[in-house]
C-alpha cells in the first residue's frame, strides 16, 4: 500500500516546498487549504495551482470561520503592518497573528488524515524567519504531536501519528534553494497580505519582505510580481 | 476584573452541567457551538435555550466543515448504531466517533478565549461513561492543556491556559445528581444523535441509553421525550 501525507498548503514559499519535499519522500500527497476569511485569498488560487503542479491524490479547501472569532489583521479590518524592519519582524508577536490557527489547521489535518488512514502530516512551518508566531516553533510541534496520539483513534490503535515539519531549522533562503533544486516552481506561489485586486504583491508587508530577503539571499530572482519594488 | 471562561456547549446533559459548574466558580460565561453536519443539529437549538437560561455573556455558534472530512455516522448518512449494550458501548470506538473532533473543538475555543484574553476553557468529557472516544481521557487533555500553552501568544507571556473537565472522573449519574444540586434544569437539554423531525430522542442510541441510564442511577427522572420507551 502506498504511504500517503496529509500536507497543509497555503499557496507560499514555505507549504510549496513542503509538498516537494513529501513526493520525494515517496508520499502521495493530499493537500488541504482553508478558506478563513484571510483578506488575501488569492492564495487559495495559488494553492490549487500548486496542488495540480504537484499532481496530488486530493486537494481539500475547507471553509472554516476564523472571522467570527476575529483578533487578527488577516481576518478583520484593519490595516496589515507595511516597511517594519526585519528586526522589528523577528522580535515580537504582530497583529498578523491569527489566533490559534496553526493548531486549528493541524486539528483538521488531524481529522482529515484519520479518515484517510493517513499517518504523516506535514506542516511548513520555521522557527527561523518565522515572524514571531509562537505556534512555529519546534516545542510546540512536538506538543502537538503528543496530543494528537492520544486523541485519536490512530493513536489508541498504536500507530504512531507524526507531524512532520522539515522547514523548522531552516531560513528562508535555504529553504528556497532546497525548492529550487527540487525543481519547484515558485512563480506560482503567493506570500502577500495584503495584494491588489488582480493580484499584485505587496512588496511590503512582513510577508513580502521575509519572501524578498529570502530570494535576495539565496541569490534566486523572485518571481513574484511587486507594487512596490 | 471579572473572569471569563470559554465553555464548549452541545446542548446535552454533560456540558450544560460544566456551564452551570463554571457559573458557581465565579466565571462570566462564554459559550462556543458548533454547527459541523452533524445530522443532530436540533442540539444547536437546546445550546441557544441553556446559554438563554444562564444568561451567558455571549454565546457563539461557527459553522465548521466537518461533513467534507467525513469518517463518521453522526456527519455522514450512515445508519447511528442502536439497541447495543451498554458493555458495547464502554468497550470500542463507535461509527459515531468523529475524527479529531474534541481537538477541534478545542483549538476553536483556544484561538476565542486569546481574543477574549480569557484563561480557562471548560469541556464536559468524561472517562468514565465515555462511550469509547479516545479524546475523552484525563490524559489527552492534559496534552492539549500543555500544546495550548506552548501555541499562543497567552502562553508566550507565561500566563496559563487551562483545560477544565471537571466531570472527567464522573459517573453519568454523578452528573445529573450534581447538576440537580446546582438548579439545572435538563429539560432544555438535548442528547440525541438521530432524533425525529419533532426533536423527540430515540431512545435507542449510544447518547440515548447513556443518558436514560445516567437517569435512572440518580433516581431522577427523564424529562427528555423517547420515541422509544
Amino acid at each position: 500500500m502506498d504511504k500517503g501525507a496529509v500536507v497543509l498548503c497555503s499557496g507560499g514559499v514555505d507549504s510549496t516546498t513542503v509538498l516537494a519535499i513529501a513526493q520525494e519522500q515517496g508520499y502521495s500527497l493530499y493537500s488541504l487549504s482553508f478558506c478563513y476569511g484571510q483578506r488575501h485569498k488569492i492564495e487559495l488560487s495559488a494553492a490549487r495551482k500548486v496542488a495540480q503542479a504537484f499532481n496530488v491524490a486530493r486537494h481539500l479547501i475547507l471553509d472554516i470561520d476564523l472571522g467570527k472569532i476575529g483578533g487578527s489583521a488577516l481576518t478583520e479590518n484593519v490595516e496589515v503592518p507595511k516597511d517594519r524592519s526585519l528586526n522589528d519582524i523577528a522580535g515580537g508577536i504582530p497583529t498578523t497573528y491569527v489566533p490559534a490557527r496553526n493548531t486549528i489547521f493541524l486539528s483538521y489535518a488531524l481529522a482529515w488524515a484519520e479518515v484517510l488512514n493517513i499517518y504523516d502530516i506535514f506542516i511548513g512551518v520555521t522557527a527561523v524567519d518565522y515572524s514571531g508566531y509562537p505556534d512555529c516553533r519546534p516545542e510546540y510541534i512536538e506538543a502537538f504531536e503528543t496530543m494528537a496520539n492520544l486523541a485519536t483513534k490512530t493513536g489508541v490503535e498504536r500507530r504512531m501519528i507524526r507531524i512532520n515539519a522539515p522547514l523548522i531549522h531552516l531560513s528562508k533562503a535555504q529553504i528556497i534553494k532546497k525548492g529550487r533544486q527540487m525543481g519547484v516552481d515558485y512563480s506560482l506561489t503567493h506570500s502577500c497580505y495584503d495584494p491588489t485586486m488582480d493580484g499584485k504583491a505587496c512588496g511590503r508587508c512582513d510577508s513580502c519582505k521575509l519572501r524578498r530577503k529570502g530570494f535576495q539571499e539565496a541569490g534566486i530572482v523572485d518571481p513574484a510580481s511587486y507594487v512596490y519594488v
